[in-house]
Order: C-alpha cells, then structure tokens, then sequence
C-alpha cells in the first residue's frame, strides 16, 4: 500500500518542526505538501526554516518547496502547526475547501461541535463531525488534540475514570519546548522556575471536564469533576511532569488503581494505531521516577507515565504523571488522531 | 554591647557553613567556638572543610580551630547543624550540660516538649521549655527549627490562620542546596525533575500541623487542618517554590486575604529582632512571581514571598510561595529563634 | 557634596536595567534621567519597562518618566546603553550637542579618535579626546568600554604587559547575560554549548591589540601580540570565564607572574574610584577557581578573578580569568569610565 | 552466525551501564558475564544496581547474575569498566589467564606495549600485542581506549595529521556524565563551569601523542607534537565539546581541509565493522554547530562532529569537534576495538 500523503500548515513554526521530524519513517503518512506563511512560500524548507531540534532536517522534507497556506493544491489531511493567532480563519479555510483538518492549535478545541480528541479516552467524540459538517456547511473537517499539559492530566486520570472523578488539584512542572521558539528566553529560566503560563491553567481545566465528558445526544456533556491546575515552567527541555491529588467516588483500594492503571487500554490499542503504544500508561514501581529527562522518551515519547501512588491526606489519592509534551502533547497527539480517523474510514 | 559568642556544632557541613555565613556580621551574635567530628578536631577551619558557599571562608572563622563535638569549653549557645544520624546524642548531651541547642536538625522536631519554632507563628511554644527542662532533667534546653520546605508554607499559611484553615494541597518545588552537600548528583537533576524527597512529605504534613498549632495547658495540640504535600526536586540552587491550594472555613474575599497578606507582622518584627523582615510576608502583584532565581536573596533570604493569589475551582484560594531553603529554612530560621530566645531572657 | 545628575541611553533595555542597578547607591552619581525610544517616552519608568534583573526596579527610578532620547533637558553626564542599530547617530548628536557620552554600545569603539577604556590599562587613551572633539567639532565626547569578553582577557593580560605578551589563544565560555533580554532562547542553551556568538571574536582580538596598545603622537599603536578567540556560550546566568595560553618574550618565572598579578593596581586604585576594587585582578590559589556562580558577585562584580596558573606545553604559561560581563564587562565598566573622567576634570 | 559471548568487569558502575546499554542489541556481542565487586556477587543485575540511565535496565541483562570479578566462568572477551584504584590488578589477572581485556579504565592506557586505541587513526598499533604476550607471559592480552576527551580531540585532528601537526591548543568544555555517578555535586555545576577536572590535561597531552605515534620497530614512537590542553566542566548531559587551535607544517588551504575532514575514512569503514559510522568525522557547516544536546546522538554517538574551520591569527587554522563522552569516549570506542580485534582474529 502506498502511503497517505499528508501536508502540514505552519511547517516552519517548532510545532511544525516536531509533526516534520515524528512523520519521518510514518508507515501510514508522508510528508509531501508544506503550508506556511507568503514570507516563506516558494522557499526550500531548509532555506526557509532553521532546523531547531536534535540533528539536522530529514532528507525527505529539506528540499520540499514551501507553500503559501492556502487551498489549492495540498493533500486531503492537512496537520495544523499554525499559531493561535492565524489559525482560525485558515483551518476554517481548510475545511471548508474539504480537507480534514487536524490541528493542534487551540482556536478550536472548546468549540462545542469540534472534537477535542485523546483516542485512549474519548473516540466517540468524533461522532461530533457529522453536526459540524452540517451546521458550518463543510466538506471536510477540524478536529483538535488538547493542550500539551491536559493530555498528561487527562491520560493519568483516564484509568480512574471508572471510580467516579469528582475532584482533582493538578500542579505542573512544564518543559520549555512546550513555548515553542524562540519561546522562554534562557535569562528566565536557568536555575529558575517560572510560576505562571499564561491561559494554561484555564486550559487544563476546561479541557479535561469536556475530552473526559460523554457524547450524549450529539453533543459533549463535559465531567462533572472539579479540576484546579497550578501551572509552572522548569528547566526541562521535554516532558511535562505533573502531581495529581483525587478524590474518586468509589473509593477504591490501592490494589485497584494499581490494576486500573496497569491494564488501561483502549481503541488505539485494539486496532493497532501505529503510532499507539502497546500500553498507553505505565506504571514505574520506582521510588523517583517516572523524571522527564530519564522517561520522556520511552515508547517514542507517547505513553504516560505513572509514579508514587500513595493515599492523599486531604483527598484519596496523590500520584505523579510524566508525558512528552511535544509528542504525545502535540504532534503525536495528531498523528495518532489522524490514525483513528483513518481507521474510521473519516479519511476517504 | 559585646556580643555574645555563640557555637556551631557541625560546622564543617554544608548547613555549618550556612550558620558561619549568616552570623558573619551579626549585630548579636559572634562565631566562636566550631564543633565537628573528631576527624575535623584539632584543624583551623579552612583546613578542615572546604568551603563550598559562594566567595571564600569568611575571615574572621577561617583560621578558628575545629573542637571535637562534646560540652565542655563551648559557649552557652549553640547551633546545631549535626547531621541526622548523629545529632539526638549529641544535642542531648549539651543540652544536659547546660546548652541552649538552637537546632536545624530534623530529631527532636517533633518531640513533644521541644517547640518547633516559626517566631512569626507561635513565639509562645517556647512555654514548652520549663517542662522539657523539668521532664528531661536538664538546665540546658533544645528548640528547633522547621524543615525547610515546611516553613515556605507555613509562612504562606500563617496570615490565613485567622480564616480557619481546614484542608492544604502543597506542591513543591525544591532547590538543589537543600540536600547539602555533595546532595543530589548533577547526573540526577540537570534538566530534569525528581517527584521524590524522602521522608520530605510526612514532614511538611505533620510538622506544619504542630507549627501551627495552639499551646494549651503546657503542650501544643496540633492544628486539625488536612494538608497533603507533593515534593519535587528541580534544577534551582537556592529557593523553595511551592503552590498552595487552601481551603478556608471564614470564606474570605480576595480583599480579605491580600489584607491578611499585606499586613502580617508578628512578634519578632515588633521587638525588631536583627534578622527579622520588616515585613515576613511580602505579596507580589506580578503576574509571573515569585522566582527562585530573582527574588529569593531579597530581605536577605527572610522573608516568604508570595504571589498568584486566585480562586481555585476546588478549594478556595490559590496562590505560590517562595522562600529561602538555607536561609528562612535553616540558618537564619535557627538565629532568628536564638534571637527571639535572647529576647525572652532564655540565653541569660 | 550634591551628586552629579547623570542620565541613561537606552534605559528600558537589558543593559539600561544594569546601569539603573550598579548605580543605585552610588557616590558620586544620581540617575536622573531615562532616554529610550519614542514609543517609551513620557511614561512612567516601571510602566516603561519590564524590570528582567533580581528583585524589583530600584525605587528612585520606578517613578522617573522615560524620554525620548534626544538632546534638550539631559544632564551632561551620559551612559549609553543604545542597542547597536541606532547607537551611532544618538551618540553622536548627543556628544555634538556638548553631552559627555559614555557608552557601553560597540559603535564607536574602535573609531582612531575614540577612546576605548579599561581605566586600569590605558587610563591615558583619554589624551585622544582634544582630538575626538577637534575633528568633530564637538563640545561634548564620547568614551567607550569593551566588549564584556574583551575586559576579563585584558585585565587577566594586564599584569602581564610587562612581560612583552607576544601570542595569545583563548576560549571564551560566556555566560547568556550577555546577549541581553530576550537573548538566547532557553531551547538553545539549557544543558548545551553553543560554539559561536556571532562577530564576538574578532572583537576580541580587535579590542585587545587597540586597549593594550600605547598612546603615542596623538594616537594609539595597537599592541603588535596575535589573538586568537574561540567563543562559546554556556548555560550560566553571569560571568564570562575564559582560558588563556599565553607566550611572553621575557619568559618570566611562576613567581614572577603571580607577583604580578598580587601586586597589579593602577590610577583607579591609586586614585581611589568609588567603583575601583581596592585589588582589580585576584589570584586565587584553589585548584578549581575562579568559577562563575561562585566568584562573580565578589568585589561587586568590579574585580578579575585569576587561577591555575600552570606551564603551557605549547606557549610559556596558561590560566583562566573570570569576570563579571555585565557588571565589569558592562554598565560597572562605564561607570569606572565615568568616574575616571571626573578624576580628570572632563566633567567640568 | 550465533553471537560472541562477553562478559563487563565493573558492570554495576556508571561505565558498566553505558557497556550494557550499548551492547543491547549489537549484532555480534552478547552481554552473557557481569563482574563486579564481592559485595554485589550473587544478586541478580537490576537487585545489584540502581539504573541511572535513560530508561529501564535492558530486559536481557536485567536478571543476569552478578558475578565476583575473577576469572573463571567469564567469556573470552571482557569489557572492562573497572574503576581506576582496582583495575591494574583485575584486568592483568584476567590476561594472565587468557582473557581478551577490552579496557576503558585509564591504567593500562600508557604502558609501551598496551595498545591505545582509536581504531580510525592507529589500527596497527594492535601489533603491540604479540610483544606484550611475550614480555608479561599472557595468553590473553589488554587493549584500552582513551581517555572521552582525548578521543574527540583525537578523531578531530586524524584528518590533518597529512599535513604535519605541530602545535595544538585545545579548550574542553566537557559533559557531567564523563564523571560517572554520583560524579559531580549539582550544587557545583548548576549555572557554572569548573574549570579544573584532575589529571584530565595531562591525560589528553600524553594519549593524543601516543594514539597519533606511529608504529616502528616493535613500539609505538609518540607524536612530536605539542600539545596543550585546558579542561573544563559545563552543566551537559552527554557530549564534550572542544575548541582547538592547530599549526600545519604543510599550510594546507581551507578547501585541503574541509576535503580532508569530508573524506576521511579508515579500517573500521573499509571493513564496515559494526559500531563504525560510515563517516567518522562529519563537517557540519552551520554558523553555530556542532552542539552538544542537538548533536551527540547522532551516529549513535559514534562519530566526531567538526565546524566553524576558519583561520587562526596565531597558529593556522582553528575549528570545533563535538564527541559523545559515554560512547565513543568510553563504551563505545571499546565495543569497536573489540571489533577490530575481531576481525583481526585476535578473539579466536
């Protein structure tokens, strides 16, 4: 078979830089359309973009001709790196010209008709595309993947689902990465921690109350659950580590999480997603891990991880949980949509 | 006035070298007397340990000789900087000698007749002192100071008293210098996070409750409020950041609380005791503060900086605290108790 | 006596930010004045700017309006801290308009008729200022200090003149303080090097031969010595740490070099400058100093640090120097410039 | 072709775990023996030692037996990680009793008749061997590798070694790893540089002169180069960096250079020998490359990159190479001498 080819809208940004470098060697995709700004159209990738990651630009892409990031000639599924502040109107663009829109900026994701998608967790939420196509009148479609910070929250939580999440305090410790480049200048971050980023708290919160919520009745009714994010930014280059407090309606044993969190699999593992690990959570015995810097870049950067679980003075249940958050946060958070929407048949 | 001597047991350790630094220039009190292991005895200081602070040994101890760590020629005060695996022996024994044993040891922190001091908090748990004396059979006595993690909350906490506090999540996030040294490996923590300090936890849990306690007929009873601690180590040199969500029984406004904030003071500021901030708590309006890095040598490392205050969804307040690990929660905690000892007439 | 009323080019910037710290508190100087761009001007200084440096913006200038940076009500006193774009005009209607202008910016540095200070080096470069203002037809005049990697190799240099330096290699590890705010991106240097910082080594060897060279018939004879430059940045907050090997024709002995360096003072320390350290170069005899985050802050960041003095296999002697870049490398060193310039009536 | 069997002396350290990682999955080496102190004997590998690399204990060693490190039951070929102060003795007693000692451990490394190997520059130096079988009345033998700062130094100067080295200036900047575990305090390295790593300056001037020595008449005359080297400790990962500045007798043009550095290629290429990279040396072209954390792992740590070729104003030309410490400084660099020594026969 031959493979899907693919563009990417934004191709030059750093989030365009990490969907460039996770679709190289992609059995399933192939990079073969770049959409980005009229300043960098006509351009080789490599003349138009400095390569800010690891090594250099992979072959495949470094002599693509960038183009501007308008409908015409670029493939049916197009992944979105635009920025917040662009993305709306050309992701609309996009979608409405037919082309399925998979993006990983945030304009849309709290849209009431537009899934906000982690597939181990809430699948059906795709059934919202047939209310979208509708109401906005499009032949294609957008569908968003969370913020990078939310889906380590929200696949730590996934397994406890079943016990009745009613309330959760979250802190994060964030990576630099996740501020894109040249994002959070060195002179605020060495030998610091910054104790804000800006609209991230809100993020997480709304966020996981709708992708942990049910499809009922064509629509989303977000969880009931109290979610309070405190949201900081470390001096780790990748890989968002988080400490959770819950309190679960069920009040399970320690034996019971345990097993919750070391059996959870779902959709992408049933149908063998490529890009889904074989066991979306793990759970690392170890007294300090899971760290970012030692785990962050197991199962290529899209599992969550999962530590110290112990009773909660104040809630049930306090554990830590560690998720790459230009992966499993963003680019492979749409890649791995993408893989579902194909295996739907949204892609044909 | 001469000033009065004062002795440092375990003066050779990264803590000793904190009391020398912080004494050095002390309006009160003068280094005099350096108590280490025998292997330590008999050296000039500058020979016996490296210094491992910033600058070089300060002048006036560097040529000071190391004494064996037993009473006899020590003067009447004493800090103690003896490492955990030694220091229950050795502080009893001065104290039965006759020593005032100002600690920064974990031992006797949670004995029932030795106060765990915060002088901004409960100035009167020094009460505890004639019946320890008494129970013990000792002319000498013992005081201590808290972990160092659990006075950057406690100090965050104490304005808030007056509202009830019924229920603490605490994250933190904690500078490299407060595993002394040579503490954590670089292998361990360059770009990266650990989510676990031993024991760290239970003590922020248990001995915040005592700190904040009420003093009732001769002993303290430990406050009723819940408080479940997160500990996380990161890449910092000096500073302690956590995030506090509080649950508060009075439900007071934001007004009330930035009030409570602004306007705290307590015992050690109205006696102008030399290493007490003029103001103990200082609230930051910046969106982005408190930082390690930038803010945690101001006031000289004494006084709890806050800021972020803002509703959270689960409880009723959010808000970070900063505050000085070595400083505000080791040797300056400890010379700030000896001062308010002073000024109570204990040292005569 | 009254302070002098000095004013700041550039003040909103990173560099203005050091001018307003080092000068808080100084002697002899009063910041009275803030220039910066029109879109600052005629806001108050801590609405104007951001403040990026430890703690918060010094009192006495929070409340200052900021400017526009042209010549009309400024006092006569100038620091400028311009970014390099637009340096040259502003200066130079300033000085034409009878301002003393003492720059930190590289515009004019290695202009024939400019002086290029290291107070403790060629204090009598100031003989080309009759000239400077005679070609110029200017009343005022403008004085510059090197590059912050300049001054750490020339002072570390100094004591070594009398030598006859002949060759010179060095490696600059510079710390990210540097390059300003926002500078380098944290993605770019949190644990990395990055080997090049652009237009960096040629300012070093350029600034070096024309510092240590001698004032004669009216201009300066650039030292005839060859420099070599490898520059890199590395993950540190403040000072530039260099390692130098260095070939003198009069091949002194290990004494004779570390009595140079013990001994070296000059016209600030004779004249006793309120900014001169009382020693401007330090050796230090421990086998691993000077280091950045240890040394930097000692002397109020206005001295050199020196070590490992050891053969070289290849010239005659190596060691490394340490100083502080944006405090001696920076707004110190035009203060020290500054205060020179008094000493010898050029303020009049 | 099944796999050779090999055993790790000193496989619970810090190098021993680099000799695991590196020899999971290679295509001709199986780890089959662990050796290492009595104290470890007996447990199985992941009781005996705590993992401080990325990830997890490789499964196939992970419930390995450790074993006490004397010959015995051990495999023909050893890879040695033995710490310095035990090596001398364990290694020999293995050679006198016929074992293939692979060697990373520094003792061996000057004896006239050890081979230092870096198997692109001195393959023929194996020819040591047969006289050091005879002179110590082995049947096994001793092979080493070099020191980790050596080898990129080395590997960086192989492709000019046409064109008569005479004098080298070099400056490391090396990572934290090199120091093994626990190694280097955080609290000395966080936002700092050291610059002092003991006996490391002397070890690169030696090794550089034997490793590029030729083979005559039965030993190894070392190189008549100079040599002078300035080490210094920076807060990385993995990766040593170093500046070099180098004297060519044949004044060779930059484009002799890049070509020399663009097609070099040896033994272990010409005999595509597992671990070899196709191009051992790798120019990269960049303004700002090679870099630590964006480079090392390329190759698989394997190769040396080299970048900013330009002239130097006091020898001819000056550039930077970048080599992963753990790798090809250590582990690595003996897996491919036991390679060569492979396909030499030495192992039969």
């Amino acid at each position: 078979m031959s493979k899907i080819e693919v563009g990417i809208l934004g191709a030059t940004g750093m989030v365009g830089q990490h969907f460039i470098k996770f679709l190289d060697g992609h059995p399933l995709f192939k990079t073969a359309w770049l959409g980005a700004s009229e300043r960098s159209a006509g351009k080789p990738y490599n003349k138009a973009a400095k390569w800010h990651l690891g090594g250099v630009t992979p072959e495949a892409v470094a002599g693509l001709t960038v183009e501007e990031a308008k409908p015409g000639n670029a493939p049916k599924l197009l992944f979105s790196a635009m920025d917040a502040s662009v993305a709306t109107e050309i992701e609309q663009a996009f979608a409405a010209a037919g082309h399925i829109v998979v993006s990983n900026s945030k304009n849309h994701r709290m849209d009431e008709d537009v899934p906000l998608l982690v597939p181990e967790i809430n699948a059906d939420h795709l059934k919202l595309i047939p209310g979208q196509r509708e109401t906005r009148g499009w032949k294609g479609a957008i569908a968003t993947n969370p913020n990078c910070s939310t889906v380590v929250l929200t696949m730590g939580l996934a397994p406890l689902r079943q016990f009745g999440i009613t309330r959760v305090v979250v802190t994060t410790m964030q990576a630099v990465s996740g501020a894109g480049y040249p994002g959070v200048p060195s002179m605020d971050i060495l030998g610091n921690v910054v104790p804000h980023i800006g609209g991230e708290e809100e993020k997480m919160q709304q966020e996981t109350q709708k992708i942990m919520g049910d499809f009922v009745d064509g629509r989303v009714l977000p969880l009931a659950a109290k979610v309070s994010a405190h949201c900081n930014r470390v001096a780790v280059i990748d890989g968002h580590l988080v400490t959770i407090s819950v309190e679960l309606a069920a009040k399970p044993t320690e034996a019971d999480i345990r097993h919750a969190f070391d059996t959870f699999r779902a959709i992408p593992q049933e149908r063998n997603l490529p890009s889904a690990p074989k066991f979306p959570v793990q759970y690392m015995p170890e007294a300090d891990r899971p760290q970012p810097r030692k785990d962050v870049e197991r199962e290529r950067g899209m599992a969550a991880f999962i530590g110290r679980l112990r009773p909660c003075p104040v809630f049930d249940w306090k554990f830590v949980a560690l998720g790459h958050n230009t992966v499993r946060g963003a680019a492979g958070a749409a890649v791995l949509n993408a893989e579902l929407m194909q295996s739907e048949g949204l892609l044909d």
